[in-house]
């Protein structure tokens, strides 16, 4: 489990790369679910998702020698643009493999900022193994989209800023929600929050049809479910929690929680009419949460991380003529 | 012209009334424009515009009697429900003379906060008369939209708060674009801005449609324009500058420059694929005018606000899916 002091260290890295996202709050949010809430929009982060956080931080900590042979990463999108722009301001040339029917902003602003893009078929294709024999043949490093002590520390800077600016509100959460796909920003928070609040609980959100952190918080080992299963969180497509990430999530959260598509979109309708924030499938499914009722919001203060808000504009549109 | 006094005395009737908005930073917003950005998202602040903050320091200072009558008001959308929101919360009737082809969001949330919704034909009515009549009939205060030392002061308050953030973030704007419609958001933040940065140019913003102050900015006197044009920013649709705002303007602005709806168009796509943020048309025209580049950008930190975020579903899907 890394330290509260690799996550300072993470954050002190990240100062005038990463955004200091604000800590928001909103009287229709409150009213809705009955209580009080502190959102936190990484969506508004460098590349529109937290996944800058982690990216930088491990990158800024290559060899020179590892540096020069670029890096190679595989992501559903929003590592892979976290990992492009971490390239883009420090010199690393980087590879990317994408699945091929990622969003398409997804996939064209990874090129923009500079990736190296290599598409595979997500159901008949295993990008890590893709990944990994690319960074064989180059000599490149592998940047791991969560497993890795250095990329949970980076995400974990999202608990961070989360405690400090419930304190300067005067307004410390009961329990925080956390979207989840292999853990990374989930355990990361986790290790974040529970050492500057020690009495908050922590909750971590998937989409049902990707419950493998809730199978394996139940049962106590890791399990892995269908990894050809069909989200529209494109994001959080995991099929098994991570090795690192998953004792952490064991270890120091209160409850997984899973949402339904359904209740996915109408979070992103709500995000869009009354929050006035884009935000991705992924990036709302703890916004989905509260919104559908899955916890006790009733005299607590519950923060909830939107996670990202890379979403193409069709599918965004198709959403928003939806009734509510 | 309002002191500076009553800006701060506005702020601190606000507190725990309206949000804080962050003063955000988009490093593709920068590149985009080729120069320093900070965006004032006032489509973050409660009824999804800055509204509340000027209807709420002119209610809340109404005598006893007076808020007893309740209070009469005109809008296209976003006043209205600044009104009928600050009316919930000090429990003062609010009755609100609408266009009948305003936004639908913007009717529907006005009635939702309470407001009691009297429609008219924007092309063939007067609102002005008929909420003078109404306001006679009931003994009602007005809380006009613009044009009034208090809510000039409670929407100066937006300035103060882009001063303040701009220090702490040790990024002082060189120059500050605000929308405008009667103009009082401009002169109330030039007003601000002025005072806390003396060195810095205001540059006030309209529709191209509706240029009003464009042209009584350079001809020295308030000149109307043709109220019946056309334009995608309806909450700009003001045909002549306010009798109080528009000396204010005068005196403090380094010059009026305006867009077209295309440009604010575009200014809606980039900030949903970039800003994540949803900005109505008229919340757009500051961020449209640097991205179609109407000013020099190079070198400078220009702070940008966004007005607005109240835009339906349908034409909001119907501007995302335009080619860029």
């Amino acid at each position: 489990m890394p330290h509260i002091d690799q996550i300072e260290e993470a954050a002190a890295r990240l100062v005038g790369v990463s955004v200091q996202t604000p800590l928001l709050r909103n009287s229709e949010l409150d009213d809705a679910v009955g209580g009080s809430v502190l959102l936190k929009p990484e969506c508004l982060q460098v590349t529109g998702s937290f996944k800058i956080r982690g990216a930088y931080n491990l990158m800024s900590q290559l060899g020179k020698r590892e540096a020069k042979n670029g890096v190679v990463a595989w992501s559903s999108g929003n590592h892979a643009q976290g990992v492009a722009a971490a390239g883009a301001l420090l010199g690393i040339p980087t590879s990317i493999v994408m699945p091929e029917d990622a969003p398409r902003a997804k996939l064209e602003n990874t090129r923009r900022l500079g990736g190296e893009v290599i598409t595979y078929d997500r159901y008949n294709g295993d990008r890590e193994v893709i990944a990994r024999e690319l960074a064989t043949q180059r000599g490149a490093a592998l940047v791991p989209s969560y497993d890795h002590p250095l990329i949970i520390a980076g995400q974990g800077t999202v608990g961070l800023e989360i405690a400090a600016d419930a304190a300067a509100l005067q307004r410390l959460p009961d329990q925080v929600l956390i979207p989840c796909g292999g853990g990374g920003l989930s355990s990361g928070c986790a290790v974040a929050l529970k050492s500057r609040l020690p009495g908050v609980e922590v909750y971590v959100i998937e989409p049902a049809e990707f419950d493998d952190t809730a199978r394996s918080f139940a049962s106590g080992n890791r399990v892995r479910v269908d990894a050809s299963a069909r989200s529209i969180c494109d994001a959080l497509q995991t099929a098994m929690p991570g090795e690192l990430t998953f004792p952490i999530i064991q270890a120091l959260a209160s409850g997984v929680l899973t949402v339904t598509d359904a209740e996915v979109r109408a979070a992103m309708r709500f995000a869009f009419r009354h929050l006035k924030l884009v935000v991705e499938p992924g990036g709302a499914v703890a916004l989905a949460a509260i919104l559908s009722g899955k916890l006790e919001m009733a005299g607590k203060t519950t923060a909830v991380v939107l996670s990202g808000g890379n979403v193409d504009a069709e599918f965004f549109g198709e959403v928003q003529a939806e009734p509510n």
